[in-house]
């Protein structure tokens, strides 16, 4: 049930903040050349695809299992991919996955707590807002490696 | 006025959040030598001083003159610092002016708009995830220029 009382932020809001660094980060992807993507790091880091490969573990998997209240343990890379147009399909998935996941996620869910992937056991909304954070992190490691590149990275702000 | 109705996110929750990253930002930059904090960078970009000049004019200045409608021009650098402790200080003074205007923001004020530095006019919500999300992003960048200085960085989830 929605309530028309004052929000800080609106479910809605949140999704569409969500979406767009979702967004942001389909640009980093797409800025790499295809065999940096795969291979380029600094700093013995992981480069850009292990790191798309995470964000993915995370984003929808992690909403189902939220909205489903089904503790899943955390799996990366069950599926292997080769090419950044796959990631960019996979993305792609998991965007309308977290659309139609979010629909059912009622105000009242962001506050109570879910053990995500039997590791996190917090509140709803701290889960979610640490997939944002956690890939605009991620994300923002991926500037460097892009610059480093000598690539122009996509506009921060552009979502 | 507070309300009772159920929240997506409580105003307390979300300065906890923020601060909370910054308590985080402000590990990476004691983690970073001296000498690299001022100096060191990759692919052309910022040291991480000038990331935390940024950090530091967006921050407390902001929500000031979020709380008091009163639209400032962007300052960056007003005051010339050559010490890391004298970031360390400015960082800590900043976090108790965050605490002091947030007491001022009511549950209303958050979808308001306000033209921050008179150029970027959304909902002060808008405005706060966005310094937030900003603060992730560049600290991520640090993150990888303490992974080439071959320093081991804080923990991403310690706030």
């Amino acid at each position: 049930m929605k309530t028309l009382e004052a929000q800080v932020i609106t479910s809605e809001e949140l999704l569409k903040h969500w979406q767009g660094h979702r967004a942001l980060t389909r640009n980093v992807i797409e800025a790499f050349p295809e065999k940096d993507f795969f291979e380029f790091s600094i700093g013995g880091m992981r480069p850009f695809a292990k790191l798309a490969d995470e964000l993915l573990a995370i984003a929808a998997p992690a909403l189902k299992s939220i909205v489903n209240r089904d503790v899943q343990p955390y799996t990366e890379g069950t599926e292997k991919l080769i090419f950044k147009a796959q990631y960019l399909e996979k993305w792609d998935e998991a965007t309308e996955e977290i659309n139609k996941y979010w629909e059912k996620l009622s105000i009242e869910d962001f506050n109570q707590n879910f053990n995500l992937f039997g590791q996190y056991e917090f509140p709803i909304i701290q889960n979610i807002l640490y997939f944002i954070d956690n890939e605009v992190h991620h994300r923002g490691q991926g500037y460097v490696y892009l610059r480093a590149l000598n690539i122009e990275p996509p506009f921060f702000w552009e979502r």
